[in-house]
């Protein structure tokens, strides 16, 4: 592998200092590099508290505490696959059908340039313009965490397209197989008994966090990589699925998710899958007044990254 | 059922619109409902740290949020019960005895009128005068989620009126009976080693978070349900049950206590007795930069409102 | 006068208890009252920071500690007019042209019931159907007082309507005279030398900041009255024409801005006008972690509420 | 003049280091000082928002920032007269009249010790039983700087003893001339137009914000002294005469108070007046999350101090 | 034992009142107690975010909110030993190693006058010069509950003394006994996968969380306790090792470690050991806008105080 | 002029979209500059609270408000200078005498290569290696706006290098004119009555607060001005020189100081003079909770550009 890239030194420039990219890494175009961090400033699609727009900046930021190797399994993603800041996507923030367009035709390219995208969002909304792009070869599997389903039909009597319904417009649209595709964490007072009857008709596995609970992470994860299989799948980690004790600066927060401990091991087990991007979405810094919540995120990007390195480094050696 | 009341349409209303009651419910008085949602802006009982007299409205403000289905019973409360917000509970703050019996003369009229209330605090005093107003035939059984007993006998020489009292005076007044009394959760440094002599010789169940840590939910609750039996029971829910790492905004934080998951697993498991009435005290505003506190609040509320509608609607099977 | 409304006495409910409505003032419709406060919890004309949806609630919340009579005058609104908490006007904050509609409506049908609105934004772009609503007879005149001028173009290559155009729309639709219009308090650094280039060349009054602190509140209203003379305006206050100092909470704040001082002054120099409503937008609470801004607001609310009160009492009078 | 106390030298200790006590003296009993820096740890009296029970504490600490010598004058106080932290004033945080009991006691004690109190609140109630303590001989003159005028009659139907009311009951308990009294600052609106009316009949002078803006410093506090002249007279500060850009920290803030520049200045024109003791209140810690108003407090206490100083160094000279 | 020291009582005196002193309870020398609390203000030694300079004083402060009586051993260190608040050790905000020799020298001082040093940092580096002052008679054994290793050999070129450092150098010096030294709860990224290659090397056991979360508590403090032994042994908790649910106010968080539950039972299996002094570093008081990891600390210090109680318990019972 | 660099076209790419560069400039080297933006976060040298080191980094994320043409003269900086983010300047976080040596070099390459260094602090240390760096023609003019006189001999007993010295360094190393030296804006108490006298025996010429609130900007800067004179002259900026209501968020804030006002008229003035570079120094983030400070500093960072950039257009036009 030529041309890595690698984050700023911190024995040499203090983690504090200098200007702030994903991971402190260098920035490049997604043809330069094997995995694509992306920011999408947006959060247009969301219907309640605001605020995720500065979700990329702030996780850039909070990113710089994030050191290079994984403890556990003694690699760096740097040395796996070259990774660098992409930059923000284009998007218009008074415009929300011309944003999924930009996002989405920002995604094909990326897809085109051969690179793997790990995006920050921005509302949850994101997630469909970014399966718009990259799933062109036909539907793809689904990892969802989450606390919310979002796959309702529409808000306010004609929104169709909000961070409460890109699952089911990506299912109406063939851009996810329903069959594989599998939600973990879900909980929290729905606005309406029937709000799970289209995922489970369509066939979506729901695991929500009771059962979670009872079953464990190797369980469910066994499950979950059971139903994705080894097809091409995308990866979609909503920071509410976290509990708010490590993650409340978000739109719409459930006490009782996961800890951050199952969420790295969740994360963990994605080890291997075959899987063609991941996004983080909804981490709001305006309701972050401690700044934990993007530290947060930042951690769980890593994570996300060392997996998506895996999924290169496998490629290469093929 | 007649007269249903709803809480406003949030696919009509954003959450974030309108004046904030409790769960986005009408206002009504008590006797047009069958549970009555009631503030007590009062913390005149506070020996330490103040502030919860701003709680039933920061409650309220975040209580937007709250959905109306729970999403493991697939019940509503509102199909179940007639609930409302009957607004705040006449207090005079400069008056601690005057307060005593403003609120013990509303509650009488509460349940004269035939609604169980779910109460927002206030710091933990209040639930001495709702006991006083309820318990009017008798003594009750008393479920009480807590970091401490509130069983002292005074503060600063001759203050027998206070947040850290009212179920020794509950005791004494005969408005609780002892033996169908538990306690669940107690943790912390105590003040003097004698400090739980007094709940204990007078039959006292307590369980401290050790033993709750030891056993688990469903062991735990097996036995308080045992305890109370199915006479009239009240349950009074201080916040700082809770872990600060979710309740932080309280004004005598423990930590090492009952995760939010653990919580809404305890108060799941009261489904079915024979409940008078319930409460929430202790949540702190101005101690709650991030307003998690008061979410964590709302959220439990909805569980305990959700204990509550069985209640209501198991009497209306009968 | 019948039918009058008083905020709910402090001396007998303390400030922090009840449900909060604006003044702690009752809830009535339009057709019931002279002056009908209102809200309108919509943000989706910022281009840049957003939040100011929850300006309504949070300047209800803080609008608790504002007594009932004016100190300079000795006069109190609620004796010269009917004043009540209007609630909240509907938007959809998924669609903003549909939102502008919803608004333009609500306000015509104000209009119609004879009440004088006064309006608590959302961000500036509310304005705009506003003056829809309200100027259906012919251009009326405008005072603005405000950091920015508001009158671009266009944001984003194709935005015609956000909170930085309202003003150039409401020229070209004629709903503003742009002859009988006066701006107070511009500042700042500006995107292009062209910026004020619109207004200037309609006629525009524009007296930057600059200018405003040479010349003192007196002169600089005086002229201002000249301008709008005895015909019917409109009155908008953007809290960004005030000082960061005291108004931090809000998507663009400029720093050397009118303190708290000259903000009263300038607004108590509006008495005796001919004025057919008022607004105070860009309070943003996410932004305002003291919530000093949203109390800046709701003072000005008062002293803008005093100002309205006069029009009805001389109406009254005639 | 023997035995006196320094502050810590923050050329050896950093200032953010140590034990915080007041400026950073050592501990001493009243017999052993000129002026007793004393902490009323109470909070009892307010009506409304709470937390001044937290201020002494917190401007202790806030107060290590301050340094030795007034820049002006190029005096230290410490080499004026013996100063000292006397620790705080015994009180009963659940019986307010048992309160002003204790507290009126204490300062009948420093009074005997001959030493000149300067006292950190707590909130305005406070200044009520020091004078009690201190006005034994006969009432004294009375300089206070405020927004509000503290002499309501009584709050809630029957609370006589609050923050609103220390003045009417200190001019009705012959503790204070009112025909030496002023008041300086006030603004606001108010809850009934005849609120200043038993101020005004009874001799009090109050000067609004709006006059002393016309006036400015030097005008008012000629008068103000000439009120005063030369027999005994107390000052009290309360923290919200200063406008909320500096001290949005406190319970009842009032935009367009004092500039902190105005305050220095006022302050110091009390230089050479018969001063027999000074308080400063109503800073709320709580309602502060920057730590401004405490900072604000520290240093108007330093200015209070320099002019009690200067009330010492001039009876040791004669 | 004579000369005990207390707490100010609560009941007589309110927690919030008073000059804050660790645990409130007196000031006294080394000389006059078995067991010595000092603060250490001093961040020099941290590479990254810095504040724990603030940690002393603000652990302080929340420390007010501990009472006297652990509530599982129904015992008070306060009658098992003399403490007190020894006051801060004198540092050189400006010369690290100026410092380093201050600090070591207070300690040896502290040795001598025989009693057990309970430390509140600061950051990690100030163990390094407690080691040095306590360990003049050998190596001890070293016990540390912490997120990261601290075994760097230096940053930033040539800095070879700072919070990454302090126990490379210890062992270097022959202040700690790897083989009797083990590291528990580290986990997060690291910087280079050979970063744990000198602790190994050198004998110490490193217990990941991922290991203890496999095994629990019990049986990891067993085999610590084996690998300590009987000889003296020091104890040194670092704030980070506990979950930033809990302690997010510190330099580097890192996600996924302890719960407090947790860190409570592993401080409460120390019972017993031979310990000659304990430390609790890395509070960073700017970065936690909740107080909650400054609360959090408070408590750990005092069942930190229990367990060090014990062992002077015991030497006065031999 | 070739190569002109603008800032993003916030029109296409919304303000918080992106990596934050200052004033969301293009990164560039400074030989291709006529004026280099560049960062020190280093901290270092406070002698109190500490954070500057987040100085660079929050004030590149605040400027991303600032516009591009000011509206007072109507010309961009863009247009008459090449302006570019030329990053953060090595410093050595533990090492201060290193970090010294690696400023003042990079100072003399920024000389070298011919651009003009505005720089973003850091604290007031930083100003003595700057100085080193462009001073190496001899002893230059000095105009300091502050609230401190920073020229204090040493700290701690032995340290000569810290914010409270940078002047009375560069004094004595020649590098200033004391002649040609005013400082502006001064005031709070002292450390000791004999602060100033280095100072004012070396010929420097001190205005305190109080004199500029007698005379005004505009006639005491005409004294600057001719104190100065037309021969190179470096302009340092301090943000606690401006009044603790607009930045609180430094170390040693002083209340009653510049308002924001005063602050831009005094930059504004500096028009015209032979300026060689300049630097706005001691804004702490972790002490700004609400980002004021750091927006308050990006508005001065801007004045001071444009002030800059007709220094570059002079030349230019010679």
């Amino acid at each position: 592998m030529t041309g890595r890239f690698e984050p700023l030194d911190s024995g040499a420039v203090p983690r504090y200092a200098g200007i702030p990219t994903f991971m402190r890494l260098p920035q490049a175009e997604p043809a330069e590099v094997d995995i694509a961090l992306l920011g999408i400033a947006y959060d247009g699609g969301a219907t309640n508290r605001v605020g995720t727009r500065h979700g990329p900046r702030e996780i850039r930021n909070q990113s710089s505490l994030t050191r290079r190797v994984h403890h556990v399994t003694g690699l760096s993603p740097y040395d796996r696959a070259r990774v660098a800041d992409c930059g923000d996507v284009p998007v218009d923030p008074m415009d929300l059908m011309r944003t999924l367009d930009l996002i989405s035709a920002h995604y094909a390219g990326v897809k085109t340039a051969g690179a793997l995208p790990l995006t920050v969002g921005g509302d949850h909304l994101v997630s469909l313009p970014i399966l718009r792009g990259l799933a062109s070869d036909g539907p793809v599997g689904l990892i969802q965490f989450d606390a919310h389903s979002d796959t309702y039909d529409s808000f306010f009597g004609n929104s169709r397209y909000n961070h409460g319904t890109p699952f089911r417009r990506a299912i109406e649209e063939g851009l996810v197989d329903p069959k594989r595709f599998v939600q973990i964490g879900l909980r929290g007072a729905i606005s309406d008994a029937g709000n799970y009857d289209f995922a489970k008709s369509a066939g979506v596995r729901i695991i929500f966090i009771e059962e979670f609970v009872e079953r464990g992470v190797a369980d469910v994860m066994a499950e979950a990589r059971a139903i994705v299989g080894d097809l091409p799948t995308y990866l979609t980690f909503d920071i509410d699925c976290i509990d708010p004790s490590q993650a409340s600066g978000t739109g719409t927060p459930e006490i009782g998710g996961f800890t951050t401990r199952e969420a790295q091991q969740l994360v963990r087990k994605l080890e291997g899958l075959n899987l063609i991007g991941a996004d983080l979405v909804e981490v709001a810094p305006p309701l972050d007044p401690s700044g934990l919540t993007a530290l947060t995120g930042a951690t769980i990007l890593f994570e996300l990254l060392c997996v998506l390195a895996g999924v290169v480094d496998a490629k290469g050696a093929e």
